[in-house]
């Protein structure tokens, strides 16, 4: 099943099955583990990100070319940093330049393929794993470099924390319509031009296994998000390199999940 | 106002305002904004978290003493973090060794004065900040060392992030009724012996700094709790290390707050 979260003409937030003229058919029930449709078909005024997370883990360097680009080295054990909650940002929204960004360029993109845990769990098996997801979908995993680098006593979450820096959506796709995560095309392309390109096979740890990582002694609760990583062409690491700007477009696709586009704006 | 959350009796939760009897007169209203007394009295049964945070922000390195024994320099800007709302603990429950942190003692205590915003702001300039604090409280930022400095790539976060590493409590002590969160002594006790032994006056980046910092085109959400960071006096800095283990009573005080206390388990 393929889920959006969304407001009609009158912004009254709904969740529903997207078709191809504007309208949704209406979902009821738990977000996370049991929505219905019904026969209410809503107009689609303005897509939402299709969930608000309880907690948001990223998993930094998780792809080999993307390590390697970055000067680091390949992780042991997956790193892991988070972002608030309060990043959160929706589909065809704008991501704004923060204003204590704009001594020089660093606003950067990370296309990521962004799992959702539906049901509490811990100390999952990587066999296991993959039955407590819910969907995946797509997230822009925005990120102020010298704020991530150099101002943070090597912690990188003041710089991945800027307000609409977790661009997520559009669409919740249903675990059972993705049986492998690690089969997925995953792109980045900046005003039409493709800037990542790759596939969730170079993942270095797999989802199934970053489950297990994080749930180690700790639970999940229903609503985690996971930013699982973003491969090599980031815009730190280009020659020269390519920040955001204000007016770039910025799209991140992902095989069988779709494509999530913003904007960008001055402070 | 002093408001503590609590379980009755019957396993019901409510807010109230303890008195010494065992009982609380019940609170009802939005939780961060306008708790109302009621004539109600209820029997405490046992505390819990006096709030389920939407974010926990945690600072690293905010008293330079603390900075020193771990041999890190005076950070430039207030060192960001944080922790996944799961690992929320109550008063007097247990903090489980996780399994995976047995190998060899790792388990650390910090003692810290946590800030609860009240009201979503954004680019708050210091000299208004405390306006946004709703109430403070204790928290204790329980860390496993190892996963901190040597499992993550240099992230924080796996360390910090196992369940029960967060007791939080017991009382919010409404803004009010503490004008200068820089004037409170903090101490942290291991089994009747004096671990931590310091002043909020003794922090790098005031609370007000802090929050000021952290709104930085940035959106603290109503809920969102800030470790304030932690004194000199851990048991990874001390000769020889002394990390918790089982059977451990660790207590956290603060002068006009109350304490917190916690006992240690085996996984």
């Amino acid at each position: 099943m393929r889920i959006i979260r969304f407001l009609d003409p009158q912004n009254q937030v709904h969740y529903g099955i997207p078709n191809d003229t504007g309208l949704a058919t209406e979902l009821t029930g738990n977000t996370l583990t049991e929505l219905i449709p019904n026969t209410r078909q809503i107009q689609i005024s303005r897509l939402l990100a299709p969930i608000i997370p309880t907690n948001v883990y990223c998993i930094g360097l998780n792809y080999a070319d993307h390590a390697a680009e970055t000067g680091a080295k390949t992780p042991e054990h997956p790193v892991v940093f988070m972002k608030p909650t309060s990043t959160i940002n929706h589909p065809d929204a704008t991501i704004t330049i923060p204003a204590c960004c704009t001594h020089g360029p660093e606003v950067d993109f990370e296309a990521e393929l962004a799992v959702i845990i539906g049901q509490k769990c811990k100390d999952v098996s990587a066999s296991y794993a993959l039955k407590y997801v819910f969907a995946y979908t797509i997230a822009n995993d925005i990120s102020a470099r010298k704020w991530q680098k150099h101002a943070g006593g090597g912690q990188w979450i003041r710089g991945k924390s800027f307000d609409g820096f977790c661009p997520l959506g559009p669409v919740l796709v249903t675990a059972d319509t993705i049986p492998n995560p690690q089969d997925l095309w995953i792109r980045s392309t900046l005003n039409g031009q493709i800037m990542q390109d790759s596939h969730t096979s170079n993942m270095i740890f797999s989802v199934a296994h970053l489950i297990s990582f994080l749930s180690q002694d700790t639970t999940l609760l229903p609503g985690t998000v996971i930013l699982t990583g973003t491969p090599a062409g980031v815009g730190m690491a280009r020659t020269p390199p390519r920040f955001l700007q204000p007016n770039d477009s910025i799209e991140i696709a992902i095989e069988n999940i779709g494509s999530l586009t913003n904007s960008i704006i001055a402070a």
